[in-house]
């Protein structure tokens, strides 16, 4: 691997934060400025050990792209490294911390944490929490940690926002030996998101972020609302792994826990891949039989039955959930949109506000049309409706620069 | 078994209809006038299969007790008959049919059905709905035929009223052909009872029936919560099995399934066990480590730290519920209490209207707890709330009535 020396010859004044994004083909990353938080440079790899894997680098002006089949994670993390070096973006050695987005810390993990020898273990044992995001995240951590010895790797966690939900509403009604026994709860996801949503929308009211109460809709690929007391978290739709809840791109959402020994039996699975069905198969693409992404089912909504029922069911879950946050909640000063679903969709935030008519609140459509950041609910509405596009990286960062 | 002679020498002017409640060791029947719908007798058998079951019958002034050890399932049948003939309630050619209460009668039973050979296959198959009450309840109707060869018996269903809901709600985020395939939808639970309610709630309002939106809470040892739109279900908290939806007294209500294969591995259990778990050792008893019987845990309520959370559990499911039906209802008429804890503890009642303020629910405290059938709220209520004592039998009589 090559080290930076030419770089030494043209020094960047700031250090860097590197952010990475892992899942189990692709890995995602941001480089900011410590200091200005300001994105420097970003790159992903896709398809990784499959044929034709993508490694794409943007820094100011310039793309690197290189096709290489069946890249390693090894080989894609000493890649990254290599580039933006040879690129002349950074330095490894002004590289300050790497963070990684880790989904489930479980009830250990309460903080951006240092991830080394005496606490790795601690977070492989997290992956029960949530087993098909955690391994890879993990994994990324200790393939970096040996591309990189001399630099910190942070673990950022999305559950952190969630450990503050009051009992009643963490726990399920199991048997408390077990509850306790396993950490058994809901330790939600998007933390990162609704932590960020929090302190925005606070802003943005001008309002003290310990005051403010609100519910969070985070409606992307992954989807969860997030109800908010007192600027903490009080009730999450995502359950014990990031499945439930909302109907999402792949995921089911709430499902009877009776169809697993059920759909074992009519499909000759193991419990497991009755899960992995549940998260990858299912949601508006299993329903629609057409596509996860909902600018695809929008295209179709007035032609195809079956898309129309995706989009019924995905709205109809979003309204019962925020009713019953709305109500749980007694005083509500603000519901607001984000993801990538979320801050793209006006008539989806339109018709979801239209059906949420009983509890009040009023959309001004001329403000919602014009899809920008900020207040968007009539004078009259029962509470503010924002939208907030959401900036998961400013919050990782603040939390990692909390930590250095 | 003795034939009724003796009884032909005293005919009964009125034919009858026997209505019966198997569970896995007890079963309850009740004998009813074909005609004036009016009780005879009734009686329980407790404890089969175990030393010292009991069989009790009450007729007017009269109980038959009698205490037999490991009562057997065709014993408790044959005694049943036997016993009623010679305390001279009836003969057996008095009783004109016999109806029995099955939980799931699946997409393909829309109605109370008489069982012969021709069907009884069908029935059968339908065990996989309701896997834990469907068995015992076929059995007995078997069981009953045998005693009864020439009298009719009749399966009534209490997911028949679930039916009408509509696709998006009845439906999971599955994918869409094992959604078909397998039948695969909310089927709900207390349908004989949430029929029985929306009747008399519209009578109860000198309402059209076919008019009434409505929220019925049947809260008993099993409780769900029906959303009624123009008189048929909308909506329901139970689901493909009648385990999910609100915290019940051993059932444990919407619980993430990712959590049936991390308990497998943690307590070394089958998919069946951990779902046995779920419907007998969770809900109320579960949390609360005392007892799934409400009167057990309002006493304690102010001393336990456990019960309280058990209670507090129970009543946040409820109030979500109630607030998701209202706001998709978009008008609501009613919302009625029912089932043994609705119908008996105003405490509860008031303290669910009171955590609904923000739907504009105002109870009558007076009224309410007088604990008698009728509205309960007050006149500037955003929607009438009534008490209703259930009475599924009635409701049974009248749907066997209509195919004799």
């Amino acid at each position: 691997m090559k080290t930076g020396n030419q770089l030494d010859l043209n020094p960047v004044k700031e250090m860097n934060i590197l952010l990475m994004n892992a899942g189990s083909s692709s890995v995602k990353w941001k480089l900011f400025e410590e200091q200005s938080e300001e994105l420097i440079a970003k790159g992903s790899i896709e398809r990784m050990m499959n044929p034709g894997s993508s490694f794409e680098i943007k820094f100011k002006d310039q793309v690197y792209e290189e096709t290489i089949d069946n890249l390693s994670y090894e080989k894609a993390a000493e890649m990254i490294i290599e580039k933006i070096q040879e690129m002349k973006i950074t330095s490894l050695d002004k590289i300050k911390a790497v963070g990684h987005r880790v989904v489930a810390g479980g009830e250990k993990f309460t903080k951006a944490t240092k991830i080394d020898e005496s606490n790795f273990e601690d977070l492989e044992g997290m992956k029960d929490f949530a087993p098909l995001h955690n391994p890879m995240e993990t994994r990324y951590i200790k393939l970096m940690q040996d591309v990189m010895p001399n630099t910190p790797q942070y673990a950022v966690f999305d559950s952190k926002f969630f450990l503050d939900i009051p009992e009643f509403n963490a726990i399920y009604s199991l048997p408390y030996e077990y509850t306790k026994k396993y950490q058994i709860r809901r330790y939600g996801e998007h933390g990162i998101s609704h932590t960020y949503l929090t302190k925005r929308t606070a802003e943005l009211l001008s309002m003290d972020q310990n005051k403010i109460n609100m519910i969070a809709l985070h409606l992307g690929g992954g989807a969860s609302i997030a109800a908010i007391k007192n600027g903490k978290a009080y009730d999450t739709s995502m359950g014990f792994a990031p499945l439930t809840g909302l109907t999402m791109g792949t995921r089911a959402g709430d499902v009877d826990p009776s169809l697993v020994p059920f759909l074992m039996n009519k499909l000759e699975m193991s419990a497991e891949e009755v899960l992995m069905m549940l998260n990858q198969k299912s949601g508006l693409l299993g329903v629609s039989e057409l596509s996860s992404d909902m600018r695809d089912l929008a295209a179709k909504q007035d032609q195809d039955q079956q898309v129309k029922l995706a989009i019924d069911i995905f709205v109809n879950r979003i309204v019962k959930y925020v009713a019953g946050y709305f109500v749980e909640l007694g005083h509500v000063d603000a519901v607001v949109f984000a993801g990538g679903i979320g801050e793209n969709n006006p008539w989806l935030r339109q018709r979801i506000i239209e059906e949420l008519a009983v509890l009040g609140l009023k959309m001004d459509v001329t403000l919602d049309n014009q899809n920008q950041e900020g207040i968007t609910s009539k004078e009259e509405s029962s509470a503010k409706i924002l939208l907030v596009p959401t900036n998961e990286e400013l919050e990782m960062i603040h939390q990692i620069k909390a930590e250095l």
